[in-house]
C-alpha cells in the first residue's frame, strides 16, 4: 500500500473517491418529490422522499372548540367539519412554526372524518376540502401530500368531527 | 499536519477512512429486509428500511368502476369487495409503472374496508385476501408488506368497499 | 491533477474531506427527538427521526385470547379494552425483542379501537390508556411516540375491540 501512496495517482483516486461521497452526499440532499395525479384533485399521487431527509412523525390533531362556553359536545361546541378542519390546521400551523416546518414539509397525511349528524351521518367531504383547501394547492403553498380520508366512527372527544395526521420531511 | 502527509501511512489512513465511508454507503445500501410473522398468513410482521433508502408515501387508492353505465354507488357499479381490490390493485400497478418501482417495493399498506351489505354489513376480509395474494406472496413476487386491516364507516364514494394505501422503499 | 498531490496541502484537504463525511456521518446518527406536546398527556406532538435511521414498519397487531377455552368471540374469550390491549402489547415486546427493539423505539403509533358492548358502543379510550401507560411515559421508557387514535367499525376478528400498529426508528 506504501508504494502506491508515492505516486500521484492513488492520492488523486482517494480524493476522486471522496469526491464521490461528495456526489453521494448531494444526491442525499435531493428534494423531495410531489408526483401528481395528473387531475385537478389536489392530492398527490405519491410523494417521494430521498435519502438525507430528516422525517416526522406527527400525532393526530383534533380541533380546539369553536364556543368553548356552549355545552361540550355539540355542534355549537365544536362547529361543523370545515371549521373543525381549519381549526385542525391552525393548531398544525403552531406546532410546525415549532418544529421550523411548514404546511409545504407534509408529505403524508390521514383524515379521519365522523359522520356529521346534519349531513345525515354521512362525513363533509366536501366542508373537510373547504378547509383544506385554503392550506394546500394554493400559489403560496403548492406542494400537496399524498393522502387517504377514511370516515370512522368516534374520535377522542365526544362530537369531533375530524381528526388530522401528518407526515414530513425536511 | 504536512509533515505528517510526507509518510505513506496518513495517506494509507486517509484512504481507509475512504473506505470506511465506501462500507458506510454500502451499509447505507443495505437490502429491506422483510421480518417472518412465522405464519402461512402473507403479511410481513414487520419490513425494516435501512438508512439510504428512498421512502414513497402513497395516496390511498379506491377502485375504478367495474361498469360505468350501470348506476353509480351500486354493487353493480363498483362489483364486490374481491373485484375492488383488484381494481384498486390494477390503479396502483399503473402508478408505481410511472414511479419506477413495483409491488415488491411496498413495505407498508393500511387496507381500509366497507361493511358489505351482501355480507351483512360484515367487512369481506376473505375477498379482499383472495386479491391481495395475486400480488404478494407468490413466486414471483415474495416480498410481504407489514399490514394493518380495519372496517370504517365509509370511504370517499358511496358503494365504494375498499381503500389501500401503501409505502414503500427502493 | 497529479502535480497538487505533490504538495503536502491537497492530501490535508483529502483528509478534511473525509473527516467532513465523518461529521456528516456523526450528523446522520443524530438522535431521535421526541418533541413534546406542553401538556401532560403521554403522547409526542411530533417524533423527528433524522436522516441515517433505519425505519421499521410493523403490522397491526390484534390481542391473543385472554381465555381460549372459553366461546370465541365472547368478552370472556378476548377480555375488555384495557386486558386486550396488554396482550397487543404482549405480542408486540415478543416482536421487538426479535428485532433487537424495544418500546422506546416506537415513534409513531396507530390504535384502532372498536366499539365496546358493555360501554354502550363506545370505545373504551380510559382502558386503553390503563395499558398504554404502563409502557410509554413511565420513568423506565420516557420516550412517547406520536400517536393517532380513532374508533373503527371492526378489526379482522370478531370481538377484538383493539389493533395498534407502530413504526419505529434505531
Amino acid at each position: 500500500m506504501t508504494r502506491l501512496f508515492r505516486a500521484g495517482y492513488p492520492a488523486r483516486a482517494a480524493l476522486a473517491t471522496a469526491l464521490a461521497f461528495a456526489a453521494m452526499s448531494s444526491a442525499n440532499a435531493a428534494d423531495v418529490v410531489h408526483h401528481s395525479n395528473g387531475t385537478n384533485f389536489p392530492i398527490a399521487r405519491a410523494v417521494e422522499v430521498p435519502a438525507g431527509k430528516t422525517i416526522y412523525f406527527h400525532s393526530g390533531l383534533t380541533p380546539t372548540p369553536l364556543d368553548p362556553k356552549a355545552t361540550p359536545g355539540t355542534p355549537e361546541y365544536w362547529g361543523d367539519t370545515r371549521t373543525q378542519t381549519l381549526a385542525v390546521f391552525a393548531r398544525l400551523k403552531d406546532s410546525l412554526d415549532k418544529l421550523g416546518l411548514g404546511f409545504g414539509n407534509v408529505v403524508a397525511m390521514t383524515v379521519y372524518l365522523v359522520g356529521d349528524p346534519a349531513k345525515g351521518g354521512k362525513m363533509d367531504f366536501e366542508g373537510m376540502m373547504a378547509a383544506y383547501t385554503q392550506f394546500f394547492g394554493t400559489k403560496e403553498q403548492p406542494n400537496l401530500p399524498a393522502r387517504s380520508t377514511v370516515q370512522v366512527v368516534a374520535l377522542a372527544g365526544a362530537g369531533m368531527l375530524v381528526e388530522i395526521e401528518v407526515q414530513l420531511a425536511k
